[in-house]
């Protein structure tokens, strides 16, 4: 049994609203002939606020890959370990309760990974396993719940810590002027969040089937193009029709549990963009208010990559959670083009537990 | 039970000797304080030979991040299918039997890794696992054999096809001239290996119990600086002398299997330099014959990170492989300081199963 328990998300004190986006994008690229293009596409991301790892000023200048990589460090290191803590909390478990870190991330790149420098600060036990992952983008998310699945299927009672840190304005280039680029400037924001994933006990998802599908041939639609200026993030026009092809294998991964998935109680999907949304609620025949956690999400947070489903399936916690048992899906989608989907049902029992001992011993 | 296959292991063709390496050293850096100490480092090393995925006037050149890293993506799919395709012929499965891709690598990055073009154009299915590790370092062959056998635990019959994709050479920085890299100039090479781990049957290696181990506060020991020029390799001088600290979690890893550390039937371990293997036999109380086939990997083809371990394994295969139930160990060591350890029995059975129904077949 591995539960998914309540994350804890924290974005930085910077904050630039779509106005502000779109005043610089209209002012930055007054020549651009596709300027006009870029203003629509960026008005109908529906990303209303985004935070940002440094002041607006500064992101918007590139003071070189080195620089940028040790900003990514030192603001890893001082925003993750309260975020850890605070899903550690959640999960009451301690840091010697751990018996797995993933840590995910795309937006800098450290060797050793975090996870040294968190086992070595924070109390995790020498032998916790140690899983870096940068390479798969926002699906991350939902393959860092799916491999806490599988370990946890493997050592049954072990806890697994999740970490997302994504700086994705970061990622900022000036030079990168083409359509995909410019709403891509648009479209990102920064968050870092954790989530502990309980081997026994816990409230939240219990996760009892994962898969993953590789859209073929579509390995170069969302990409990194590796330069002296640091990563180029690279998406074509292509990429927001991909819920289409995506749409079948979360059917089938939900039929193959038995289940249907136009009659889930929950869904936790990346809000990689607006027509994602759109479009699982037509593919999938749902109603747009089944994605209100993840649309929140995007509103008000932009697309923070690999945290997109630990921010939604909070607001899933903020709601009050499900009913005990309650149905769900949880999917992440990324460059591939990936997505790592689980299935399970909502695990409150233990909460509930909680709260009648708590009462008790009040009594 | 999962059971590593024998490797296959591929080297680039140019080659580069001690000789060369010494005289390239003695001639580049003539007016360097400690030129002779580095000499005697060098020497010291026992690495004979070292081969190259470009010639060596290339590889001194460096041609800039963005090129290096094209070079890197062109170089490993020209060279990974090969290699892949051999491994998966030596555990008699194919593509389609494959449900997990780890693939690790630290001389290069990519996103998407090469898992989702090995999907595509290899004939793995669309559901594959992909788990793309790149800050692991050298552990890195290490934890992939661990997570392959934390996820046949998982999913008893499933198959893991790991790719480890090295060219260290790509890392050469001309404007590093600190005893710790021009010792490295003179220590890393180049190679791509790949094993199947299969679920059910196989020869090779069963491994029965992982473990992972972090030396604390040793975060900085190994460890990247990521530059406009790409990574920079940072080795501390203490690092030759970990193996002190890491005896113990090998003897701790192999008591808790009820078995001594020194009284296994081979050993596999990551040949980082020279001293790593000497202090082993030391702390270990071992004859130096029980690290040969590491020793051989170092001798011939130099630190080839993540594929040492690989490389050593596919050895003990080419001296013929154990007896059935022949107990070992196999771990890597890297960046964190981390070590990525199990342990195991030799799986001779269905190898001997094979042969004599190929013999009865031929009767």
């Amino acid at each position: 049994m591995a539960t998914l328990c309540r994350p804890a998300v924290a974005v930085p004190e910077h904050v630039i609203t779509q106005e502000q986006t779109l005043a610089l994008a209209r002012e930055m690229h007054a020549g651009h002939p596709q300027r006009d293009l870029v203003l629509r596409l960026i008005e109908n991301t529906g990303v209303l606020t985004r935070h940002l790892v440094q002041p607006l000023d500064v992101t918007l200048d590139h003071p070189g890959f080195e620089l940028r990589n040790q900003v990514y460090e030192a603001e890893a290191k001082r925003r993750v370990p309260d975020v850890v803590r605070e899903a550690l909390a959640h999960a009451d478990v301690e840091p010697g309760d751990i018996d797995l870190i993933v840590y995910v991330s795309c937006t800098g790149f450290m060797m050793p990974s975090l996870t040294a420098w968190l086992i070595n600060t924070m109390g995790f036990r020498s032998d916790t396993r140690q899983l870096p992952i940068a390479q798969l983008g926002c699906a991350a998310g939902g393959a860092a719940i799916n491999r806490a699945h599988d370990f946890i299927t493997a050592y049954p009672g072990s806890n697994v810590l999740i970490v997302s840190c994504e700086f994705c304005s970061l990622l900022y280039q000036p030079t990168d002027i083409g359509v995909g680029s410019l709403l891509s400037n648009g479209l990102f924001g920064d968050a870092v969040s954790a989530a502990v994933v309980r081997g026994e006990g816990g409230t939240g998802m219990r996760i009892e089937r994962n898969g993953s599908h590789l859209v073929p041939d579509t390995e170069n639609w969302i990409s990194y193009a590796v330069r002296e200026t640091g990563f180029h993030f690279q998406l074509d026009k292509r990429v927001p029709g991909t819920m289409e092809m995506l749409a079948p294998a979360l059917k089938t991964l939900v039929a193959q549990h038995s289940w249907e998935v136009g009659g889930l109680d929950f869904y936790i999907v990346h809000a990689g963009g607006p027509r994602i949304l759109d479009d699982l609620c037509h593919f999938l025949e749902l109603g747009p208010e089944m994605f209100r956690f993840s649309r929140a999400t995007l509103t008000e947070r932009g697309n923070i990559a690999s945290s997109v489903v630990f921010d939604a399936l909070a607001r899933l916690f903020d709601e009050g959670g499900m009913e005990d048992g309650a149905r769900g899906l949880i999917a992440g989608f990324g460059p591939g083009i990936t997505a790592e989907m689980g299935v399970g049902r909502w695990n409150a029992g233990p909460g509930i537990d909680r709260e009648l001992s708590a009462l008790t011993a009040q009594a």
